[in-house]
């Protein structure tokens, strides 16, 4: 399959503006599956909660959504993007799985990120792998990366990609992403945004090199820290079904959950 | 506190000349932990189970832990050691804490590599921290480092310092490493042996750079890949105390149990 992402700066509360550029970007596309960063059409440094309400959508009645969705009917490919999500009296910094027959599936981020804390709920839906014909996808945010637990969660359930929407400002993410293909053998598409955003309580520099890594954590593309980047390159997803790591060595299988039971065991507090 | 590790070549089978080897560097050294590699005194390309047997040990009757008991009370520090060992009809893949009182814990590897699994019983026992005066110790061996859940389970368990016997033969562990002491905002110092085994059935080379990461995965010695080190250097395990990431995000804090639940499921065959 052709998959990849779309690394650019988002203009900060200016959705329709960003909506316009993604869609005459993607619309030349010739590819299958093409991830965008976390909350792509917003911007990220939101001042508070009562900000985030009032460019969240919700996505049943979204004129992002259903043109995204029209776009990828239109392309017939796949898109994962973030999104700022209104649910009720709630929001949530979620990413949302569009194909040609419309949103097939949402994640709500599960490990907010500093300030974000200020600004959203907390994820509260459990993590899921939807397939997109024989593949299998997952879905994680940013900051998410950094909880082992999340991309093996979602390796046990079978995903050959991890889509991974994010607006990274921390150094580490994209070198540990090789460790999180490595050790649960799947693709792992990380979307990051690039640029500064200047808002009046401070500004955020993104990091991009947006990457995809192979499940032997082979980093197969990096895009350079600021440049805009659309990068969809040919992958076998089948290769993510060999869990080998020697012949005798299977990164699932070799699992021994009997003596994992800490791992979810609630704080006492 | 001061510790580290000595990265040596262990001759295959030759259990006392080993013993002496490390000994006679170990004596003159001023240190608290000090970490060896895995399967130290016996070496470790064992042709079998049966040849196995030969050459293990039980801790309990054991000239080995004998000498490095004595060490550790003649010098007063710690060792944590890869160990052969043996356990009525049973031999294990394990790793020893030692002090001036003697045997403190010992682990038996849950994860085996490769051809192991031919010469060695799966560790049946629970991963378990140990205290040295303040400062708490996890130990886990080699290959385990491939399973995010070992590391993690030492981390909420307390461990400041994860040691890590290892031989390591492939090239992934060392940076990966990185991601396991930063995901956990834990010390760990991972003592690999160096040199070419060769033996009946093939040879193996393993790949040194034995090393110490910090908390915030910075990488603070590593060592080369062929040369025999001793490296012993100040570290403030306090420092592993702190799980904060941002301001407003803790590590061990920010994890969302609830949405393991997959992560101690055993398998349905």
């Amino acid at each position: 399959m052709r998959a990849g992402f779309y690394q650019f700066k988002p203009l900060f509360g200016k959705v329709d503006r960003n909506l316009q550029k993604v869609i005459s970007v993607l619309r030349d596309v010739d590819a299958d599956l093409i991830v965008l960063p976390e909350l792509a059409f917003t911007g990220y440094t939101f001042l508070n909660r009562r900000e985030v309400m009032q460019h969240a959508e919700d996505p049943a009645r979204s004129t992002t959504v259903d043109s995204l969705a029209a776009l990828c009917r239109e392309k017939n490919f796949y898109l994962v993007t973030g999104f700022a999500e209104k649910s009720k009296d709630k929001c949530f910094n979620s990413s949302l799985l569009i194909g040609p027959g419309g949103l097939m599936h949402l994640y709500r981020k599960l490990h907010l990120f500093n300030t974000e804390k200020n600004c959203f709920d907390e994820g509260d839906i459990e993590l899921q792998v939807n397939s997109i014909g024989d593949v299998r996808i997952g879905m994680m945010i940013c900051f998410d990366w950094v909880f082992a637990e999340v991309s093996r969660s979602l390796a046990l359930q079978g995903a050959d990609i991890i889509c991974h929407p994010s607006n990274l400002v921390l150094s580490y993410c994209q070198q540990s992403m090789l460790t999180r293909s490595l050790e649960n053998r799947v693709f792992s598409i990380t979307a990051n945004r690039t640029g500064l955003e200047k808002r009046p309580q401070g500004e955020l520099k993104f990091t991009g090199r947006s990457q995809i890594v192979a499940p032997d954590g082979d980093l197969l593309f990096r895009a350079a820290s600021q440049r805009e980047t659309l990068h969809i390159m040919e992958i076998d997803p089948r290769r993510a079904h060999d869990k080998s790591i020697t012949a005798l060595n299977d990164v699932l299988g070799d699992r021994r959950p009997e003596f994992y039971s800490i791992l979810t065991q609630r704080e006492e507090v």
